[in-house]
């Protein structure tokens, strides 16, 4: 039996600016390497570090020619005090100068097939997503899945502060939420299964056990287009609420968590931020437009008629985001008031417009990047529309049952993770925002 | 368009004690009714919070005789300090004096199909698993999920604050991780994919990218067996590290997150844990045992003769539970040096004894709820043992390239939340930890 004394300290953020002039070692990964006359620089990834290493020819003679890119080194020496041009790649103004440098390991090929030192990456996108173990190394990516990392976070932490339970819901379904054919299928002991699309349901039954819920997990969508804005498997970030008096206390509580997420990136992402050039969106008060109201200003604004059209086409998104930038100084758009015949059938519909449904979607520089609205609350209601759109509710009986054992008036939204992580970077393609993304041709890495 | 003026503070936890004496309004579900001769008694189930509220019959003659467990009302009235019986229930003392009291639903059921007022739910597990959106209503199981929330909070917090990035793994793959036939199979649009039974092979690209890594996210398991240990879809919790000098940093991890957790759940948890009347567990020094070490404590203690087996069985490690919390004061143990024979693939053989690996699994009160070790960081490592295997390293090219391009010494485990969450609060069956379970039998709901 061996005991091993508890230390509960593991090395974190080892802070650099208290401890210039002290010994230090490390071991991190080279990012990149500048032999010189007199020796070189060493640019060595730490886990949330890039820290600049000395390496002189005088101390090291010509180790320097030898080291590479990618390889794990372990290094030794003092930390000093540096003025530091790179102020993007490099937290503090400390360096290393290295007394010893030992290579662990090292990559098997030479030379590496993309080369992560350069500024951008050049590679087409089927490049970079092959070669993702690699290219993700890169200080830009690195960049944007850091401040992915910090939404997601964000995001939960806020709702917690507000109440919120997080639950997990499971992605095994007996159903598909939306309906539709866009779902994946598997064969689950003899039984047909289905790849949950949404924790629609599983969140508004936990809304009669919590009142206030959220979950941050893996959807999925059979969908057969292969466009900037899709993936096939995403981070669906969802919440689901009881209502006191208004269904708008959704839409406020989604400004509550991007007030939140956007609060703290700069403190926790400034560097990653400022490597980007993200400009942060500023959240004052909220616009919000009925459909019809951005059928008309796209009318007006661009001559296109989309009038009684039941959803919004992509350039009708990007044109009314242009316009409340410009006329109401708002990057956030919330469109209300969809059709009744567009939405999902647990919607619930406006009371003095039964053709509408209280429900919206947020729109962000030019794209979606939320659904959300209130959701009928009384069986009879469920059943009731159901028939009238010619579903059988039986087969939904598992779900139904909440509404039996009597619901809250409540509401929620789903919030697309990569949608809002490449509308904040300025990043074109979802996909890019995604660590390992899955597309009609892409099941790998 | 409508102007919504920003708030960004949305009703959170409200401040009982605070607002002793002020006049208040409350809408939530009741959780229980106690008509009596002078009124009576509801307590309001609300986000966070259980809230007795009185109903007196001078004030609103006959009302709570016509009120029922799980209607949703909305209550207005005034706050007033109160000695209240049942601590577990109510975290202030603090109750409302109602001057209205309106319905808002109710249920179309009556009775409810099991009765969620009882101090425990008086079901069978099937149909208490068949009824979850009412069940898990009752006081004990919302208990439980809260406690299960506050573990993966503290999961991911610890983990942030010690410079971990979380990802975001995909959950459709190429092929199964860890080999054999438990893998779900699925078509994906004309080719075969599988759903990810461990995050391993990412969380392994991502330590070349992050250094740290963690991700809490659903794996899918096919397994028939129908055990109280098993489920086929759960939440694991999963982490990756670059190791400085020993695997031994990944035990040290383990034990700092799981002192992170046990730490604030006293306050973050503390009704939940009194109404369960979990016992936490004191952590201290770590007691590791190797397996061989384990198979002649229980040898000696039963007589059961286990020596040379590869792996543990159920009855083995409730057996050296049993016998370290006695011997050594720890409710954890650190089994380490499972055969290589039995670990997966990727598994760090120990350099002075090659057919033991640098792996461990943590036991708690009884059960497995870890799985970790060092792994193989190099290319030529990983395929010299695949082919040793009769493994074909070219299907796997996609993840193996990681090592080509350079790894650092690494290592991670997977830790379940359902086993711990069952482990902590004394469940038996660990499919009652999971909200809505999948196993052989059960896709709903």
């Amino acid at each position: 039996m061996q005991r091993l004394p508890l230390k509960t300290e593991i090395s974190s953020f080892f802070d650099f600016d208290a401890h210039v002039g002290a010994e230090a070692q490390f071991t991190g990964q080279i990012q990149n390497v500048r032999p010189l006359a007199w020796g070189g620089f060493l640019i060595l990834r730490l886990p949330n570090y890039l820290l600049q290493v000395v390496v002189s020819r005088d101390a090291l003679g010509g180790l320097i020619d030898t080291l590479q890119p990618e390889m794990t080194v372990r290094v030794k020496g003092k930390l000093a005090a540096a003025k530091l041009k790179d102020k993007a790649l490099h937290p503090g103004n400390v360096e290393l100068q290295a007394s010893a440098v030992e290579v662990v390991s090292a990559p098997s090929v030479h030379p590496l097939p993309v080369d992560t030192t350069k500024k951008e990456l050049a590679a087409a996108m089927h490049t970079i997503f092959d070669l993702r173990p690699l290219t993700l190394r890169h200080p830009r990516e690195r960049a944007l899945f850091r401040i992915q990392s910090e939404i997601f976070h964000g995001f939960a932490e806020s709702l917690t502060e507000a109440g919120f339970t997080r639950i997990c819901s499971p992605k095994l379904v007996f159903t598909g939420a939306e309906g539709g054919a866009n779902v994946f299928a598997l064969d689950y002991f003899g039984r047909p299964a289905y790849l949950a699309q949404s924790p629609q349901f599983y969140k508004q039954m936990m809304v009669g056990v919590f009142g206030r819920v959220f979950e941050q997990a893996p959807v999925f969508r059979a969908e057969k287009h292969n466009t900037s804005r899709h993936v096939n498997e995403y981070i669906s970030m969802d919440l689901e609420m009881q209502l006191e008096e208004s269904w708008l206390e959704i839409i406020r509580t989604e400004a509550f968590f991007l007030r939140s997420i956007l609060s703290r990136l700069p403190s926790s992402c400034a560097n990653e931020l400022s490597l980007l050039d993200v400009k942060l969106p500023k959240l004052d008060d909220l616009v919000l437009l009925e459909l019809s109201e951005v059928h008309e200003i796209v009318y007006r604004e661009s001559g296109t008629d989309c009038r009684g059209e039941p959803d919004l086409a992509p350039e009708e998104e990007a044109l009314v985001c242009k316009h409340a930038a410009e006329a109401w100084g708002s990057e956030f758009v919330f469109v209300t008031h969809y059709p009744s015949s567009k939405r999902p059938f647990y919607a619930m519909d406006d009371p003095d417009r039964p053709e509408l449904t209280l429900s919206f979607d947020c729109l962000f520089r030019g794209m979606e990047i939320t659904t959300g609205g209130q959701r009928m609350h009384r069986a009879a209601d469920y059943e009731a529309k159901m028939r009238s759109r010619g579903m059988d509710p039986a087969p939904f009986e598992s779900y139904l049952q909440c509404f039996r054992y009597g619901m809250p008036p409540h509401g929620g939204l789903g919030f697309g993770l990569e949608r809002f992580t490449a509308r904040l970077c300025g990043v074109d393609n979802i996909k890019s925002c995604s660590l390992f993304p899955r597309d009609l041709d892409r099941l790998e890495p």
